[in-house]
């Protein structure tokens, strides 16, 4: 089969190290010559703000953050840096915080150093979102992307083990729905690989041993892997549906990624058998799903949507809403059939088997 | 073991696609804008350079290309993009005419969409080289980075196969000393690791069917990544070792690389056997030194420098030339007998244990 692709590499500096926040940023500053910084932390987030800071000058402490980056916050941030001759921002937190730097970052072209305390992910893509009457747009931009990401796990010691498994599952899922999504490639294969190789040696002993860093390293790694590989091959068969699943009926996200992903690797697959090939590699198993389900065992992973606020009576309907969404990439066609069987069996948590 | 690295990813994009040359880069040029476009390709290239731009306006054809970049040349071409006003640098061919783009870039800022007809891998890379006085001097400038690089696996046909399977041995060694140079990390790893998996692919359908285009691809894909890997982990043991041999001793570049690689592996193996798992993975094999050793001879790639122009009586001088570049991050410590022992090994063409 011949070999056809278009890819995009984001430039990017990534500085990894347990323990090292404080120093890595401080040398950063140092790197980059910026007199005017502008630290984002969310209130909450402020005592590992000022932590990370520590050995830096701050022109600003910023903590006016908000989920999903309301306009109105956004506008407030960009006119606060612009008054404060800020020629660098920081953002120390998780998905919002870093959204509101990029929001500052759109239209003032400021520089961003993120340093990220969750396994959100992006710190490491272009992607920009923005709210305005309770209806987000989002949009990329490179000049949104951080310049430099500082990833420390042990700032994310504090994340809860559920959280922090749930979260994983969902990078997770994000890197085996890169294998066939719109602009899969070998290189966002090769890199969601990796990321698959790191959660699922990580996650596991997050929950047995949550205060490990080895294991947050791990995830963490994963986690970025898993942004990256997302962010270039786009959103697969797994996440259109999961991402109407969630907005129709109003499941929690990650649960509902955990619970979907084992139904969509079984279902797509024997179309994909190279796809399936790295993911088994990437689990250090014989079979892609037998892989994914040893994890998810390991894990407590939740199984059934049944159990998760999804009702039997809705399939119909969500598979009438989903199908119009499922990329025409897809290795395998999806029809109504199908996609009746697929959400059947993930409703009652029956094995999948296609 | 924790895990701690800084790695830079270089922002390229990269269109990949046989036959597509044309296509893509006049879909390049209108996707940049540019209306005065330099194209830099040897005499000897100009049929497919001019196969290649069929589809654009050329303000200027550039011929004037010479290996290493001598600086006279250089600053030739750099007054001739002045002097014709160019907002664009197209290269097409091997690494001294990527060269020769990187040196007007390095100066003037310009742009450059690589074409690249060889496995030479300089377009993958924001390495420059001048030679000035027979003396080379190489830098590290993201200004000389490609913008866009433009794979064409036809345009690689009319490599004599000894030459595809010398480069692509050479591109692949890149990729297994890349597990352990100096800025190893696991980013760099996995990318090695996929250039092993696709060269280790094409290289011998090309050994069997010149012609066929998917082993060309594959090579020329693996040759891609072997340069990104490079040009992010640096030189390994194994290329302080060939640097060395080809210059002290004017050894056949490719051909020392090809037969010093499995002394290397064999040596360094079992000191880093994360890395050695990851070569056998990327050879589909158990074992790392198996897989190579399989690949050599389905290529009939040479087997001891005795064969290739080196003398036993210089391997004492060798190992002092050689000992003070080995990189302190080696995973196995080198000393004077250990490097005797492999360089004697090597010379004989004698099973590699260590």
């Amino acid at each position: 089969m011949s070999l056809v692709f278009e890819h995009s590499t984001l430039g990017q500096r990534v500085l990894f190290g347990s323990g090292k926040a404080a120093s890595n940023l401080a040398a950063e500053v140092a790197r980059t010559g910026a007199q005017r910084v502008m630290v984002i932390a969310a209130e909450f987030e402020a005592p590992i703000a000022a932590a990370v800071t520590r050995d830096i000058e701050v022109a600003l402490n910023y903590d006016d953050v908000a989920p999903h980056v309301p306009i109105e916050k956004a506008e407030k941030a960009r006119v606060a840096a612009a008054e404060h001759g800020i020629d660098l921002l920081v953002c120390i937190g998780g998905g919002s915080t870093t959204g509101l730097a990029k929001a500052v970052a759109m239209t003032s072209g400021l520089p961003i150093v993120a340093v990220p305390t969750t396994y959100a992910g992006s710190e490491a893509t272009n992607v920009w979102g923005l709210t305005e009457a309770a209806r987000k747009t989002t949009g990329v931009d490179d000049k949104v992307l951080p310049a430099t990401v500082i990833y420390d796990a042990a700032l994310t010691i504090s994340l809860p083990i559920d959280l922090s498994v749930a979260s994983g599952l969902n990078a997770l899922a994000h890197c085996v729905d890169s294998m066939w999504a719109p602009r899969a490639d070998p290189i966002n294969q090769a890199l969601a690989a990796e990321g698959i190789r790191a959660l699922s040696a990580g996650l596991p002993t997050i929950k047995d041993n949550p205060d490990n860093l080895a294991g947050r390293e791990q995830a963490l790694y994963g986690a970025y892997l898993s942004a990256v590989a997302f962010a270039s091959a786009g959103s697969g068969m797994h996440h259109k549906i999961c991402h109407v699943l969630g907005g129709a009926y109003n499941l929690p996200h990650a649960q509902t990624h955990a619970t979907v992903l084992p139904y969509v690797l079984a279902f797509n697959a024997p179309a994909a058998p190279e796809a399936a090939q790295r993911i088994a590699a990437a689990f250090g198993s014989e079979d892609s799903s037998g892989g994914l389900t040893l994890l998810r065992q390991r894990l407590d992973a939740p199984t059934a949507l049944k159990n998760i606020g999804f009702a039997q009576e809705n399939i119909t309907e969500a598979v009438d809403l989903i199908l119009p969404y499922i990329p025409e990439s897809n290795p395998r066609p999806v029809d109504q059939e199908s996609l009746t069987k697929l959400l059947q069996a993930a409703y009652s948590g029956a094995t999948p088997e296609f």
